[in-house]
């Protein structure tokens, strides 16, 4: 057996492109249009350079001190990671270790059978319906958790909190984990029922919501016992994942949530504009409470869509992917960039 | 099965402390006294925080070229993580997919048995000699991969680039992984041996030598053909783990490396002067290339010592494990702290 014998095997993730394009529309990885904010500006500018030659505070105390209090949680019920990725694996290797099958919608986040592949454990996609709905009754069968997001991705589809609850009460036997990246425009968040709920863990991120995607901050919220067991299992092989500036960026975004929220009301203004110019148009689109829209053309095919765009100067997503192959997610950008691409699909429609 | 049940069951590590106790002389967990000069400061003053609204550059091309220039070798040849705990985890995970065991010292660094736990690997501890030096025959025997710190650590004992050529022509069916996490406090690098051998990993980090320890950024150096598949394992389920202000900060970095080359000679020469004091205290301790210290004295109990120092506001580290319980690892910090803790020593010794 060679040394090349002993190297993993396995298919990479393609994330969306990051091309050096000067005055790209991008709106291929739901970036948020706004900046972060006045108030990390000045974190970032006060912060003292020294530090560095310290270790960052393993335990993110003032972090996690901020998100309970913005949660009205206490700090024990708060785990933050190097962005949602890293949580949502830890969450996978420490939640779901019984016999039976973790479950999952078919069309989903693509790194959660990753996840279950890495650390061995067994899963099942459990189909949406053909209006890309979760269907609850699927959720009701024996498992070893259950995951999915909420709103979904890249579908943008919600589902209720009664729903939500309705599978809690019929799942107490396993973690269920409710994936609100993308709940802050317009969703409503479970987080009110983690202390109902022990076995209730939901996961969120900076990267959207509070425009900091380059800084890896994700964040786990439920029941003490669970966050002390993430802790350990995060403890146990890497200590000191979130370093002491994305810490002290994490606060000061906290501080500003007043104006971040005044972006997601922009954001979500720009989503239904976006929305009823594209119906004009002839899309087809569920109802997305996300940064961005999952839509269709009857008449033209995606992909060709995909690369005339492209060729504008505008990215969005395609998905190489069975029953989501005629769909283009595209992030909502500010209401300039998504003029332009209203525009632009129109010429290309019209050609 | 309950879902306490199907939560995974560890055992925390525990890092050094982190107290926040003022004047404090923090010499446990390997921090470099000195701060990481004015090239990181001017980085961040200088950091656009708008830019943190998108994702980090995934390949983080800049931090990889200004290593691969600093270490003359290609940028495929490098690989950075978010600090080297990741890094190592993720070479387990990729490099060591063999039927034998995994080789490493009984005496090193404590995660890498938590590493082959994490991913199923089967491992075995090979003892080091009475003087805590590395057997070269011991490693050449049937293996998956051999791993070890260089200089090891807790002892901060190196071994010659010779023996190290030795081992790779004995496995040139393993990967070798040496962990270079010390090596710029007066060891030799190995760096100089990747071109001549495809399965040599080197790990290295900008924690100790470059006072970066609070911005997590580890980093791999290898061959093309190893450091590519590092990226596959990585990509398959993590993109963007180092953030875009510690690739920025790390450029800054490797600009400044005579300032920091400038602080690791007063390390070695403080070390040097400590080890000095102590001898003459009665302490007997291996010959340390590192930015620490590995001390025993054989008419005093180590725990004991280290009790009483902290209670002096002097931090040192203290193991609870087989051979090593009568040692204390002491970081080298200013010539000013260790002048302190000498002084410390000796009237505890007195008294």
């Amino acid at each position: 057996m060679s040394w090349q014998d002993k190297l993993r095997n396995v298919q990479p993730y393609e994330a969306g492109e990051q091309p050096q394009i000067k005055n790209l529309i991008k709106l291929n990885t739901n970036e948020n249009p706004y900046d972060p904010g006045e108030k990390v500006k000045q974190a970032i500018l006060n912060f003292d350079s020294s530090h560095l030659a310290l270790y960052p505070r393993p335990d993110a105390d003032a972090l996690r001190q901020a998100l309970a209090d913005y949660h009205h949680l206490d700090t024990r019920q708060v785990f933050v990671g190097n962005g949602s990725d890293e949580v949502l694996a830890l969450i996978f290797l420490t939640c779901f270790n019984g016999q039976e099958p973790v479950l999952f919608p078919d069309i989903s986040y693509s790194f959660y059978p990753v996840y279950c592949d890495l650390y061995q454990i067994a899963y099942k996609k459990i189909p949406l319906n053909q209006d890309f709905e979760i269907n609850k009754a699927d959720y009701i069968q024996p498992n070893s958790g259950i995951i999915f997001p909420n709103p979904n991705a890249p579908t943008g589809l919600c589902v209720s909190l009664d729903m939500i609850e309705d599978l809690l009460k019929h799942n107490q036997d396993s973690i269920v984990v409710i994936d609100e990246a993308y709940i802050d425009f317009g969703g409503q968040s479970a987080v009110p029922l983690i202390q109902k709920y022990p076995n209730l863990l939901i996961t969120q991120t900076f990267s959207k919501y509070r425009s900091l995607a380059g800084i890896r901050l994700g964040v786990a919220l439920g029941s003490q016992e669970v966050i002390a067991k993430l802790y350990d299992v995060k403890n146990s092989f890497n200590s000191y994942p979130v370093d002491s500036l994305a810490q002290a960026i994490g606060v000061a975004s906290m501080e500003d949530s007043d104006y971040i929220q005044q972006n997601a009301q922009k954001i979500i203004e720009t989503r239904e504009y976006t929305k009823s110019e594209l119906k004009k148009l002839g899309f087809v689109m569920p109802d997305s409470k996300a940064n961005f829209i999952f839509v269709k053309h009857p008449q033209y095919d995606a992909q060709k869509l995909f690369l005339q765009l492209r060729e504008k100067g505008i990215l969005v997503r395609y998905f190489h992917q069975p029953r989501i192959e005629q769909y283009l997610r595209i992030t909502i950008g500010t209401m300039e960039q998504m003029k332009i691409l209203v525009h632009e699909i129109e010429n290309i429609l019209k050609a």
